[in-house]
């Protein structure tokens, strides 16, 4: 709407008019059969609080995203995707121009291992399903990276700091974003998160409960800083 | 609004003033850890629809709902629930007191055996869930019903015709409304719908390919025909 289109012009910035952008968001889908899937509690709003929040930064954006009920922000271009194949299908054809990387996409980290072409009918008794991993995105961008400033999220519920320092070290990433989803009233489909953000070389900074939408203005700030400094 | 709440009144009929009708939408939600579950691609959308046409034809609706991103329709109750567990629960708290019972929910047939409480982590190599059978809440109404019209839904990918006849027996169904989910047109996310009505006495009646809120109508008032036949 006209109004929003006003704010948003007024807002925008050239502090990254040479950057570009590349974010996932939303969770992933893996078909068990054609009715039936695997997925996770991603809302994708997170995700899309960064693009926009990039994009009013001067960046030129490209949101790669999960199946989500949200509105693509303007001015950014939007790819969708279903599966964690096709997530990993688009990042790797879209990561190597990229000045930074911003992966919160919750993809799945398991497939069912094979895919039934029609709906299973159900059977008395018991059923095992074996799953097979994905390809790790985050690891695969950790491992072929080279100018680009690698920002994971890390979604826990318990010994979330501990977590999210192993993944940064093992992953190789430039900074990581941690939130406990243990928690009702921040995390996946609440509007507000609260968040710490981390450094490979150390830094912890918390940004207080808020919108999320004020978060990743913080978020984009912190990495505005962390990429001056280099 | 005020247009649709105007619609609404001219609508409403006092045909079916005297019946109370139960109608049961959307998806389940199966966990496996506080971030991970099972579901199905069921939008709820003609489940809702019904509860509107229902409620419109002058009915006392109870909607019994997965989750969803529909709005819940105006002077109809609606009552939300996440797992088949849940489910089961609300609709055997509702039925008895029912004319109608319409079971439009893709309830999970499997939910995994046991539920993390905390978010399971990733291992090399693959994964193995153990799922068990929910409770199957069309069959309990099938043994339990007494005066209650019941008619259960079926969404099939082959052998649709078949597969409503067997289920129509099986659960003791008043009538079933198939839908090939196969096609890309209808079913599940569209808004448009095309389906088969047919009765345990051997009728069967295609329903063109319409609306969702339009093959409700219809629905309906197929329905108000065999209770009156009765």
């Amino acid at each position: 709407n006209i109004v929003e289109l006003l704010e948003m012009d007024t807002n925008r910035t050239s502090q990254w008019k040479d950057k570009k952008v590349l974010i996932t968001a939303g969770p992933t889908r893996e078909a068990l059969d054609p009715v039936r899937f695997f997925t996770n509690y991603s809302s994708g709003k997170m995700g899309y609080a960064l693009a926009q929040a990039a994009m009013e930064n001067g960046a030129e954006v490209v949101l790669i995203t999960g199946p989500t009920t949200l509105t693509p922000p303007q001015n950014v271009t939007t790819i969708e995707v279903s599966s964690a194949d096709e997530m990993f299908e688009q990042v790797t054809k879209h990561y190597e121009n990229m000045d930074i990387i911003i992966k919160t996409a919750a993809v799945a980290d398991y497939r069912p291992a094979s895919r039934n072409n029609h709906k299973m009918k159900k059977q008395q008794g018991p059923l095992t399903v074996e799953m097979e991993r994905t390809r790790d995105i985050l690891h695969y961008l950790g491992q072929h990276k080279k100018k680009q400033f690698l920002v994971g999220f890390a979604a826990e519920t318990q010994d979330v700091k501990e977590y999210g320092r192993k993944k940064l070290e093992k992953k190789n990433l430039d900074a990581i974003v941690l939130n406990d989803v243990s928690r009702k009233d921040i995390g996946f489909d609440s509007d507000q998160n609260e968040v710490l953000f981390m450094t490979r070389d150390g830094k912890e900074q918390a940004i207080e409960q808020n919108s999320k939408r004020n978060i990743a203005k913080q978020i984009i700030q912190l990495i505005d800083y962390e990429l001056r400094k280099d």
